[in-house]
């Protein structure tokens, strides 16, 4: 069935009447990979078709004015959640709005932006999943959720090289944000319909070096693409290792769960059939673009491919049904 | 009935619901003086009750921006006018709007602010009434109509002294504006409840330096404050020469209109008989204040303080009665 998910789109936008975007949330820490993962989503659908927002540029104070405040920017007093809320609903109706520009180098508030919804609204950010109003402007919402520890090594990495910020100066911001990532960013984990984490799989021994796996945890909050249907019976039973694997699982709260591993020592060749197993499913006849799992320095890392084309999967499939129900 | 516009707000409040402000525009050209007269309103009624917003901080670019483009900032495609009217709207709703700065000095456009509805809402600018959503969300609306020989004297008065142009810069300026001012401006002239002109009377002769007067055209668009119960009846017979005169005449397109006329040459005595008698109708028991009639350099103008008195009346009346059906 080439293009079949494109080219029901059409149809189902004059159905829907006025063209609301399909509005997906990636939500996580600082450094978590929120702007890495976003970056390779917008390349695949293209500008014309996708707009990405970053809510932490609704900053109520720039970086001079924080330094007099008893709390950091991860805190919501911190930000102007009233009209991040405000925001996502007047885009999640399809209408166009002004957004604040944050800027990370010079620490301070510019002039706004405008922003029109297009087909897809990609949100990512520190705290697009705090609030119930907010929450419900989304068709699926995504938290990513490495472990500290990697997490620590790429904020240091990032904020060092991009930002201009002294190894010691990122740490101790991250002793002082603990508290609040606590108390506000990571309550956000329960809210998401996938929760997203790359690590080296527990359990399973690889050597130094070997690219981060991913697991996904795919919540019956949401209904997720038939993913018998993406991935080859052969592809799955090609032995002790399989480069994806879908297992139930029990989550954190101890409910029930799919987790899809996404394994990063998989052999390149098998990494790359389920990937284009995935990338035909969604009408496209050509190879999936070269975008999807790149990563800093150029580098590529095909469990980030496979996450990015899942949650493409996602974001065609809500498009197609006129949003999740 | 002291007190009694004032007392009857709160209870109208409850029975509101939601609190929307009343909505008041005052559109005009450049220096038409509505910053002017926005100011003593503003002031008379207290930064706490009401919010001033200028709607010529929706430009889409900035000074250097524009120098390259075919049209002037008086264009409607100069300014994000989709996003001033959802502005507009969310105001009269009661929510808060994180609403663009422009910088008249600087000619750059600055972070944005936050502005949150109180009790009253004036709305002032270029544009405010060019499109029908806009005018929609005004409870009423005013446009300010000097002779242009009068506004384009008060502009390179101000642009010169405020905003360090050349005298020769403003004249030019305003040549170069005329055919937008004549396209875009001046036809919304029509869709105001009131037109201010702040003029020398036609056909009465005063001498050089006489204070401006004012003729105020009530349209029967909506309804105005009784004059009839504000002017004492021996007020207006005191002579051939009164204060203020109401009198039945045809519009610019010969439509009937009450016109106000407000006597700048009046004897200041008779002018602070019709002040105090439109204050005391407004529940005050005080004086008037004395920010309302104030112009350039401390001095004060009569028919203009008459003329905010009459807007404030409007206000509070459209506060009272929960908004002008």
């Amino acid at each position: 069935m080439p293009h079949k998910l494109f080219r029901m789109q059409k149809a189902d936008d004059a159905i829907r009447g006025a063209a609301r975007p399909v509005m997906l949330a990636i939500a996580g820490d600082s450094a978590a990979g929120k702007t890495t993962i976003t970056r390779g989503l917008v390349e695949a659908l293209g500008p014309d078709r996708c707009t990405a927002v970053c809510v932490d540029d609704y900053h109520r104070y720039d970086r001079a004015e924080r330094r007099g405040k008893p709390f950091t920017a991860l805190h919501p007093d911190c930000n102007y959640l009233q009209i991040m809320e405000q925001h996502l609903q007047l885009l999640a109706m399809g209408q166009p709005v002004l957004k604040p520009v944050y800027d990370h180098h010079t620490g301070r508030l510019e002039r706004p932006v405008l922003v029109e919804p297009r087909e897809f609204c990609i949100v990512e950010g520190l705290l697009p999943l705090h609030t119930k109003l907010a929450r419900a402007c989304f068709d699926a919402t995504v938290y990513l959720d490495p472990p500290e520890e990697i997490r620590r090594n790429w904020k240091v990495k990032r904020d060092t090289a991009e930002r201009g910020y002294a190894d010691s100066a990122v740490l101790a911001e991250l002793d002082q944000r603990e508290p609040e990532s606590a108390a506000f960013i990571r309550p956000q984990r329960a809210f998401a319909d996938i929760v997203i984490r790359f690590a080296p799989l527990p359990g399973r021994v690889v050597p130094v070096g070997t690219p981060l796996s991913a697991e996904l945890l795919l919540r019956p909050t949401i209904r997720h693409p038939d993913l018998d249907g993406v991935v080859p019976a052969d592809v799955r039973d090609i032995g002790a290792r399989p480069a994806i694997h879908l297992k139930l699982a029990r989550d954190a709260d101890g409910r029930p769960v799919d987790a899809l591993h996404i394994h990063g020592d998989a052999v390149e060749a098998d990494s790359e059939v389920i990937e284009k197993a995935i990338w035909s499913r969604l009408g496209a006849s050509s190879e999936p673009p070269t975008c999807l799992g790149r990563i800093s320095d150029g580098q590529r890392n095909a469990p980030l491919a496979i996450t990015q084309l899942l949650l493409l999967y996602h974001l065609l499939d809500a498009a197609r049904l006129g949003g999740l129900v």
